[in-house]
């Protein structure tokens, strides 16, 4: 599996981002993702050193600056 | 609705903006984005730790270089 | 007005420019400008905490590297 | 052989991935590559100064900000 | 004159470029550049705070990492 | 000679380079490059402060954060 199809699959999951630029982790659920990895979360909250920071609700998260996404 | 759509909805909206290399956070009306994320925004203050510091007016941010979109 | 547009629009006139990776701010006027935003300024200066610091003069700044371009 | 063929040809293998903005080496079983070095990674975990730091898994991995890949 | 022609104007000469992640001005002379301004400079020397610290003679630079480049 | 043929005249040689994001200087012998200056080393070793720290053997490292390209 490509690693866009991955992204795919965890649509309408939980899936924790790392972002460049931000110490905090993204922790929400994937609505969608296109081919650049642009990413809309909803029910975002902000994660840092494990404990929730800020709630975001709805964000769209640029691809380029994305490191690392996996499922919760 | 793609990444994409999820921000041209914003249109006319305020909306925060976290841009990397700076550690302030822009909120403005969003007047405009393209295919790249470049956004154009009016009315724009920066934020740093939750307090206004400075009154920028109209500017435009380059997509590549945004981390995070929400709306406020 | 789409953003490039706008910041087109703003050539011939005096403009602020942060950049990532450099703590200063460049102010010049606005020559010229391409489609990845690449952007060239003459009379620039380097400003760092609100103070004229170098005299740069004519540069050309690359675009992906342009965080917030803004009219003075 | 060029640089993604040499990538490809460690699928199935594992590697280790540094990643800008990101302290951690990442080591993990490479499942599959795409154009852009996006990656995707499977028992994926977080090494810091050479120890283990955390379990994450099956992770997608944003191709722009890898920095090395190496096998193990 | 567009930001791309005014840096293939300075072919020939000496310029200093600032790169991304880097602390040291490069000063060399400018041999070529390409549509993503990647660079090739000969007799190239390393500056750091105004003082020249390595000598580096023919070096590569790669485009989407320069800040600003200026003729000296 | 472009840039691009400046580094692929280096294959077969030794060559240093500077990636963003890392405080080393990767040494090895250039294998391949490709159009994006994404590169595969062989007999690479992690160089810091001028003493070397780590033998990485076979790398890859991805185009768009290496800084500058350097014969040794």
């Amino acid at each position: 599996m490509f690693p866009k199809k991955a992204v795919q699959s965890l649509i309408g999951n939980k899936v924790q981002i790392e972002m460049k630029g931000d110490n905090a982790v993204l922790e929400g659920v994937l609505k969608s993702v296109d081919d650049y990895m642009n990413i809309h979360l909803e029910n975002t909250v902000e994660i840092v050193n494990g404990e929730r920071k800020r709630v975001l609700g709805s964000v769209v998260l640029r691809g380029n600056n994305i490191i690392i996404i996996n499922p919760v």
